[in-house]
């Protein structure tokens, strides 16, 4: 983290937290200097960057001042309870369509679940992998393909200890990326028929996943900021027979949503108590905004209870499919299942990972990635609030590179994907995140790929589509 | 396929036939040469391939004679009837514990699943790689996770073309590796409790992957030269509610054993007849002896009930996992399932994989593996026919890289299995290969590795082994 992005991070938590109201002057170059010993450049650099997210604006010859748009910050979505006990699942068609229409490369892509890709460091890695595979014999490439690379087992192991959650290496199993994990994960632990708690909303692959398995969803609430409902899911976990939890306790998808460290205490205490797995869906862990990298329910295990699921594939290698599980007490029946099921990840895809971990620069990147998506978040809330009618809620997230929107209820966000399609913009209508289809006003849209005067006046388009309605 | 090569064929053919008998004296060079009309060092080239092979010996002055091991020919296994209508399966520990012997890098690799790397041009597959990657815009990386590579597509519906089998391009679906392609096509027919015919032997993974599905296999007996009884199957069909059938048609694991094209349309006539969707599981494709591509029981589908699982990791790029399935009218269900479960196989091998084929000279280095692997089959045979019992028969597949042995009824091949990897050689027990754990006396070896003094020692220890029961 450079002394600029720090200032600016500052800066930021002063105009959101509206200390720095907006159409107010923010501090001049010399006094920002003064006041918190940095160089005039580095004020500069500051602003730049903040402009860049959209917080201020430069007024010619007169300084700095926070955006007026800004004025408008949008309220934060309300909590919908579930509305019925456990349901049986049937979302898949839906999704379908949905995912269908981000196909065409001529769309604006709010739809879409993967951040651009013209984020990520593909040449280097096409360098990794080169250098990953020259170094590799025949014998590795067999080897490789039950035990997963060695060097990327390190590696993996390695950013869990720097994170301050040591990993046990027999724990850990390669997979064909956090999907295939999740997969497994639950497979693993689940029979037909069974209740597994999820989130409302939730991601909506993991409604697929339980209607393949033809198990059951319990919908547990999740407040737009702070995290899956844990008085609701105590109250589930104790008249119901759960089977399995499946949450993202870090950037939830579609919310944006983080449990803090207590809560994720209290969550892990509840499941240990009723003897209930834990799958941890963490594909977004390295997408945090700031500096500190938060840890996951996995960090309380201490019974091997929790699957905990990552990915390179939201945060370095789109495509490559490379992700992993530390399975804790499942780690064995996991690997088996994997072996009978893929076999194993793509070993050059390894390789190159593996290498690039080493010698890349991952975490210079990582810190690249989070500037531009909390810059793009920053256009997209602030487009949102100029077009959106003023009813509209969001989320504002700390990470990641989702928005979750709540519309006036009149706002039918099927009609409205639709209409959108028409207009050559795609989006993830509420309803393709609950097992009952609700969320019917709501939807999600993708800041993931790089602010274009296309997005803006795709944003303009939307808002007078909500409007018609 | 060169002049000596087809000559060494016509040779070997004789030999095999009975028409050169052991120890009697080839053509000279100077006959051959006038009889056949080719010169007198493609007769040498061809000669020195059938030594390589251990169909000839040279002897100094006086030329080359039929070998007088070959005098023995193993005689052919017996087929096995099953001994129940259908069963649960519960194979998996027993396959996991032979699959765990085969880590050790010091073993020999009798048990080994996988040809040796060694046989695969993987310096070259690298830099297709490298080609590929470079090509590849970021938003062809995302594109190509939903629908697979476009230019391996391509090539795969070429090849199909080739082949007198035009593929519909919307029937393909790219998978990761065959195994995922055969996950899928099972899922996508079946439900837990169904009945599925499968062969007897069978290729382990199969009956794995049916008890992780809850499905019970009719075992349906396999000639082990002419592929799977029909008349048990026409029976079974007919009395049984089968709802799939899973069966190799080509190079049949662990036998070896092919339908010729009259047995494949009849089978087909028979599943079009009950409506019962064929697996075709078809690994081996590519690894055929001798110079005439046999076709897959899926030339014949006319209705779109053969889902045709093929792969590139046995002929070309193992760890690579990619394969694919010509999945007739349930391409759009596997390929919804697939984006449920792995979304995508990594993109990077795919493009690796496309550029080779366009590029690389797949139909050479196919020719050479041939090659290899015959020599490889001719020297595990002599060594066979050397070190083991009188009574031991043998299968003597027209290609692949698997030897299926019937040894004396008192030999126990799970006690077999166990004392030879205290020797340091591995080898794939006949229980595996069934539902039932049949096959106690059988064996399958693998001579996918170049054949060295320690491979034949290993063929002398394990003959002292067998003797001793």
């Amino acid at each position: 983290m450079k002394r600029y992005e720090t200032f600016a991070d500052q800066i930021a938590e002063l105009i959101r937290g509206g200390v720095l109201a907006p159409g107010e002057r923010v501090p001049s170059v010399r006094q920002a200097s003064r006041q918190y010993g940095i160089s005039h450049s580095t004020v500069f650099q500051a602003y730049y960057l903040l402009e860049d997210r959209g917080l201020i604006v430069a007024r010619s010859r007169s300084g700095y001042y926070v955006r007026e748009q800004a004025r408008r910050v949008l309220d934060e979505p309300r909590m919908t309870p579930s509305r019925q006990e456990s349901a049986d699942v049937s979302v898949s068609e839906l999704v379908f369509s949905v995912l269908d229409s981000l196909q065409d490369p001529d769309t604006v892509p709010f739809g879409s679940a993967f951040p651009s890709p013209e984020l990520f460091p593909l040449a280097r890695l096409a360098r990794s992998m080169a250098k990953g595979l020259g170094a590799m014999t025949g014998g590795e490439v067999l080897r490789d393909m039950t035990a997963g690379d060695a060097d990327l087992r390190r590696q993996i192991v390695l950013r869990y200890t720097l994170k301050g959650m040591p990993l046990p290496p027999e724990e850990l199993v390669i997979t064909s990326g956090a999907m295939e994990a999740l997969n497994l994960g639950l497979q693993c632990v689940t029979e037909p028929g069974d209740l597994v708690a999820i989130e409302s909303p939730a991601f909506y692959a993991s409604l697929q996943i339980l209607e393949r398995l033809k198990l059951r969803a319990v919908e547990i609430p999740v407040h737009p900021r702070e995290g899956v409902d844990l008085d609701v899911l105590a109250d589930s976990l104790a008249r119901l027979p759960i089977k399995a939890c499946w949450f993202m306790s870090h950037l939830q998808n579609p919310l944006g949503a983080s449990l803090d460290d207590d809560r994720k205490r209290a969550l892990y205490a509840l499941i240990k108590r009723h003897r209930v797995p834990l799958i941890e869906d963490d594909a977004y862990a390295e997408l945090h905004f700031g500096t500190t990298p938060p840890k996951p329910v996995k960090q309380f295990d201490d019974e091997g209870l929790v699957i905990h699921c990552g990915s390179f594939s939201k945060s370095l290698a789109p495509g490559y499919r490379v992700g992993w599980v530390a399975a804790g007490r499942f780690a064995e029946a996991i690997s088996r299942l994997k072996l009978m099921t893929t076999i194993s990840p793509s070993v050059p895809a390894q390789a190159a990972i593996a290498d690039y971990l080493q010698h890349g620069g991952y975490d210079r990147h990582l810190r690249r990635l989070r500037h531009a998506l909390e810059t793009q978040q920053g256009r997209m809330l602030t487009a949102a609030a100029q077009h959106f009618p003023a009813e509209t809620r969001a989320t504002r997230p700390a990470g990641g590179y989702f928005l979750w929107f709540e519309l006036p209820e009149r706002v039918d966000s099927l009609r409205l994907f639709h209409l959108a399609r028409e207009h050559g913009i795609s989006l993830a209508p509420g309803p393709i995140f609950s097992a009952t289809q609700g969320f019917r006003h709501c939807l999600r849209l993708s800041y993931g790929h790089p602010w274009t005067p296309r997005s803006e006046a795709a944003m303009a388009t939307l808002g007078e589509l909500i409007d018609a309605f």
